[in-house]
């Protein structure tokens, strides 16, 4: 008996009949005795039809434009989830975002949730109404529409049960849980029962997938239980919560691989203090990620820089470097593409200092060649060519000995 | 030079190219100096399709969440619109009815506007922008998102209009002006260069389906210059205002028609004072249209009442009356489908009082049975069998005369 807020993505609601399915989930958890929040995706492809629509009209839509557009999709699903459930006999209410009081930064296309005001949300729970949120999507105080980005609602749904001191959030997706790696491309993958917000913080950061960063971190400072399952079975899922128990002595305990990877490299830059606070905001204004960043050991008055990027935002970047030169002055660019991230993750190896070494001892011997490497203190992250990627994952998969349930200590 | 509000329908935005189209228009307008607000409906059959959706989960949705649901359609428009114009260089804004300041009753499907806040529209103008704004929604007291019912886009025009003081509301469509009678099917039909607003209201009233009757009387409350006009050509269309010149003396200035109409009659009801009120409110507040209605003479205690209706509200009607009937007690009804309505308009009419038996007499020598009659000033409406609808208005076109431009006293 509680609170609980569960979200479901464009696949779990990807028709009419899916709808329906999970409008008999929600009303199970009434008829369980609890209060239920419900935050929703658009059902599957809406998001990529309304932008192809875009596409016959604008290379470049405004940001500001565009989520006017793309927000439409989650509004769409809420009212027939909402119409499913009263066809059950069951009261409820479809929300779009800024209804549900859900405050955003003027940041179109990538806001971040601001505050949430609750107090209409509780009203309805009140009423003993089903309340169901649009996903993704949120107002800024000019009461202009911004989105958060896609996977942005993970995020909605945790922020709400901060906001509603929710006891659970449930992220409901077309995988099960969350794997040692992604299942998708490697047979060996194998579901974990908890992992910590650190650990599915790194692997989500890194590509695993399955849940937006900024949810995990909403989660984590918030101390909210997360669990992801499957929208399709009524198995336990994977929880998240704040120490992982049972498995907790798994140094490795996933791996994370991300591809269209390119790294830009830039020499001769001069070697000043001001020069990387330049380069990277510079970036960082133009909505550029940079990902691994490396500074190599400089000559005397100049350094050389190299940083990885997603390969879509190449040509925007050289532009951004070009037009900061007169400020900024290097002597070259080099970038090169076709490659991917891979990275180990685990608690464990904070205390363990030589896993990176087996790591790069692994993909050594399976002749897969290391171009950048970035460390955190339970993740090692290695840029490679994206043709040996998936060989990389089941190597390390294989080498770490993520299919069996013993800690990676004893072999 | 001036501030011109224009509004485009379905088939005026159906496709990107179609919008692309609508950017230009809009250009124009503003090339020429003047401040610009454009109306637009949801993209061809988007409407239909979101209904569609519904009908997979429910036959009987909840009006709030169907206005959820629909007034998506024309925030997509909206924004793709102002990414069209946009790419052309020019500024533009995208606005949902609330947004804009747009509020309505809380009568989910059909609401009235009650009040516009003008603030948001008049400060982007002010920033030189083109405002567009979606239309057939806003916003109730309750902060839910209401719609006005089908074809009220047209009312939302004219209401922007009426409150930014504009000089003119241009209704663009997929027809180039109003007909004497719909071009569609009587071959005839020939098109007016200006009609009287009260014409107008009776033409729309009677299904001539060009433009919504709400925005005529609104237009006509508010004194607002109206044209109706075609979105695919530059030829002037109709305008609507309060005097129509020229062709004043016609007495017979259009014919209207309307299909699928029902007639009801309902036997041995009390004949007491609060027996219409209390039939009428009851068919009212169930949302049931009633269109001409009939006392017949009473016998000493009771007296019949017919009335006709849309026939897809045949089932609803039949509920409330058989529920009302502990109130209410009758002895019978009736019930007549494949009926239609067929009416002729005309200013002129109100001093020449022969028109409507010169009407029944065109009617009968052709063999079309006449089952309801109802007048008004400027206007006469006949129920009759819906095979005979078309006979009926090619008679009464070639009767009056209404495709040469002669009055008809002349005959």
């Amino acid at each position: 008996m509680g609170l609980r807020v569960l979200k479901f993505g464009g696949t779990s609601v990807g028709d009419v009949e899916k709808i329906k399915n999970v409008s008999r989930r929600l009303i199970e958890a009434v008829d369980a005795g609890d209060e239920v929040v419900a935050v929703v995706s658009a059902m599957g492809k809406t998001t990529d039809e309304l932008v192809g629509l875009t596409k016959g009209i604008t290379t470049k839509p405004s940001p500001r434009e565009l989520d006017m557009l793309l927000t439409t999709g989650e509004q769409v699903t809420t009212a027939l989830l909402s119409m499913a459930i009263q066809e059950a006999g069951y009261d409820s209410v479809s929300l779009t975002g800024w209804q549900a009081g859900i405050k955003t930064e003027t940041f179109h296309g990538n806001a971040r949730i601001l505050d949430i005001d609750s107090k209409r949300m509780n009203q309805h729970l009140a009423e003993g109404k089903i309340v169901i949120v649009a996903g993704f999507q949120g107002l800024t105080d000019t009461t202009d529409i911004a989105t958060l980005g896609r996977g942005g609602s993970d995020t909605t749904a945790v922020a709400i049960a901060a906001a509603l001191k929710a006891d659970r959030c449930e992220i409901y997706t077309d995988v099960d849980g969350v794997y040692t790696t992604d299942p998708r491309y490697v047979n060996a993958a194998r579901k974990l029962s908890t992992i910590s917000y650190d650990e599915m913080l790194e692997l989500a950061n890194l590509g695993a997938g399955v849940l937006h960063p900024r949810a995990v971190e909403f989660a984590k400072n918030y101390n909210i239980l997360l669990e992801v399952r499957s929208s399709f079975t009524n198995e336990p899922g994977t929880l998240i919560e704040e120490v992982a128990s049972m498995e907790q002595n798994l140094v490795v305990r996933g791996l994370a691989f991300e591809s269209n990877v390119t790294k830009i490299t830039i020499s001769g830059l001069p070697n000043e203090i001001t020069t990387l606070p330049t380069l990277f905001s510079s970036l960082a204004s133009n909505g550029i990620n940079v990902d691994v960043i490396i500074q190599s050991t400089s000559e005397k008055n100049t350094t050389s820089i190299s940083f990885s990027i997603e390969t879509a935002s190449l040509e925007l970047t050289l532009d951004v470097l070009n037009r900061i030169k007169v400020k900024l002055p290097y002597n070259n660019i080099f970038h090169e593409s076709d490659l991917a991230k891979v990275s180990i993750v685990g608690s464990g190896m904070i205390s363990n200092p030589g896993v990176a070494a087996q790591m790069f001892e692994v993909l050594s011997e399976h002749g897969i060649e290391i171009k950048m490497v970035s460390t955190s203190e339970i993740k090692v992250s290695t840029i490679v060519p994206q043709d040996k990627m998936i060989y990389a994952i089941e190597s390390l998969h294989d080498q770490f000995q993520l299919d069996e349930r013993k800690p990676v200590e004893q072999v």
